[in-house]
């Protein structure tokens, strides 16, 4: 685990929250994306080495939008960035983690990415993040 | 803003979430530290430029406590760090951000501390922190 990649943050109306943290973190949002296999609309802040992703459901079955008709808006996941994914599955495998996907996915903003199930890690729900070439 | 400084995760037990974080990122917690004024055990990890905070209860009355009642464990907050915390309090007050502290306090890991209310962030509560010197 190089570093916290981004935190993702389910909101309600992308535009709307741009604004918000637009305001908090002083700088604009550097890219929107659609990620249509995961039924959300992201857009992304950056912070120093770090990042904000804020996720809008594109549907009512999307994550986003159960998550917040369970929770409501607020932190949805951690990010980690990690040199090789797959070799770091692995290990979170033998250390007893549930993977929520077997294979890397591809994911907003350029990168292969992969899941972790909550309840081995305190409710957090937790990615992985590894750029791809 | 700086860059994220932490993640902070509340816990029910910091003894056996610190085997699970150490098994997830790979390195022991480098601190444990009690915040007597906010009712709370600390443990701190390092990951490259950024950190994960786990939290436990050390009373009822405690945030942390009554944050697991309503929700379950997960995440609690995202800490930013500011190069000057009273300006950004201030400029976040300007902005209409409102702020839980009027000044700030002394947090965990030699920090000043001030938190922002967060039902003017999408639900995440948000702390700016800076170092001590």
């Amino acid at each position: 685990m190089k570093k916290i990649e981004h935190i993702g943050i389910a909101v309600k109306d992308l535009q709307v929250s741009n604004k918000i943290y637009e305001k908090l973190l002083g700088v604009p949002s550097y890219k929107e994306e659609e990620v249509v296999t995961e039924g959300v609309k992201t857009s992304f802040f950056q912070v120093g080495p770090n990042k904000i992703e804020l996720l809008e459901a594109t549907n009512e079955n999307s994550p986003i939008a159960k998550f917040i008709e369970k929770r409501g808006e607020g932190i949805h996941h951690i990010a980690f960035d990690v040199e090789d994914i797959l070799e770091e599955m692995e290990r979170l495998k033998q250390e007893g983690f549930v993977l929520l996907n077997e294979k890397p996915k591809k994911g907003a903003d350029n990168k292969w990415v992969a899941f972790l199930h909550p309840k081995e890690t305190n409710g957090v729900l937790v990615e992985l993040c590894q750029e791809i070439k």
